[in-house]
């Protein structure tokens, strides 16, 4: 992530921690405007100062690339350049591709990236936005880049929780039926001509959740304790 | 999106900001530390001022989501929840391929949504970051929320035009609060102790499903004839 002539230090310090949520870590500066370091940085950057302190600061934007075999350039405006246009997960699917360090530029807070910064670059990275809605904050460009660029590196999807499968039929069945006990001698199943399709909804409705042995387990407990007369029955 | 307990204005403003750059409008705030309106938030929101002004501010998470179908509670994995872990791409196909309003929950910056308040949602919405370095920040959630929302906006979704969805949240609380109040004299929830992760169990059994409002009337049906006595009541 190369931030271009970035205005404010707390905003390189967001983008860091942004870069941080996502596993990324080296972090490239073109003349902050504020010079370097910047004491606004590192409190902003809300324990991604590692980020912060390893941040290498370049006198051009073609110094900071020099090393690199694919830059990206993140900007909204085309400026008639006629270059590739890709979204944040085609240029992550790209970077993920290709052999090479890749780096995406970002322009300063208020003007964005000039023309020569996008010459650098071999592509436009533009985040699809509201046209009816201004720009993007810098450390918001910087976290959807790093979201999708993490997204595509496979290793930080969430563990998905063990949810438990259903329980087994009969343990459905066997609330369904304890229902029906219960319901039965408060006349729910009348008249007799209804009786058929309001069991068929009752057991639609307790169908659908497919609740696992505990959740079953608790609703039998729920229907036991509805069944007592008393607290001390 | 609903923030619950949002402490800092500026970061009301930059979420603002990051629905409006992503095409949303409706902001929700569940008491904010600094009260409403804040000084801070229109400056932070950057022209997205007209989101800041129509928020509503509600006094309970529940009233904030009452209107609802869907509710998705952002927040890092909770040991011991038992509901579907989502990403924010699953989650934003979950709300484009359903109909009915979903509202998405964000925490307040320091520590996050209250278990009481993930107690309310269907699905866990979590965003996949580096488990090696800490939380995202909240208008960063919220930004790449509402980015996979907008993705999706522009594909097709086949209408399911036989499911109803889910009944708002209100109706669902109606049934939750109708069989605790059968449940309480039957020393249910007893010992006091246990009574608060025995509520949040049986909220977390009943919230499962996802009944539409059909559903939720034939169970209210059901209670209603479980507390007569006899039955010409």
């Amino acid at each position: 992530m190369v931030l271009v002539r970035p205005q404010l230090g707390e905003n390189i310090g967001k983008a860091a921690r942004a870069m941080a949520n996502f596993g990324l870590a080296e972090m490239r500066l073109v003349t902050p405007r504020d010079g370097w370091p910047n004491p606004s940085a590192g409190p902003a950057a809300a324990g991604a100062d590692f980020i912060i302190h390893k941040a290498q600061v370049f006198e051009s934007t073609a110094d900071a690339v020099a090393d690199c075999a694919h830059v990206f350039a993140s900007t909204v405006r085309k400026r008639g350049v006629t270059k590739p246009v890709l979204t944040p997960e085609e240029a992550a699917d790209a970077i993920h591709g290709e052999t090479g360090k890749s780096a995406i530029l970002f322009g300063p807070e208020r003007s964005g990236l000039e023309t020569q910064d996008v010459a650098l670059a071999r592509s436009i990275l533009t985040v699809p936005i509201d046209p009816d809605f201004g720009s993007l904050n810098l450390a918001q460009a910087v976290v959807l880049c790093a979201y999708e660029w993490s997204k595509r590196r496979g290793l930080a999807q969430p563990p998905k929780e063990d949810l438990l499968p259903p329980g087994p039929q009969e343990e459905l069945d066997g609330l369904i039926a304890h229902l029906e006990h219960m319901l039965e001698p408060k006349g729910y199943f009348l008249p007799p001509s209804r009786a058929e399709s309001t069991r068929r909804t009752l057991r639609g409705v307790l169908t659908k959740p497919g609740w696992n042995h505990l959740e079953l387990r608790t609703l039998r407990g729920v229907l036991s304790s509805l069944e007592r007369n008393r607290l001390s029955d």
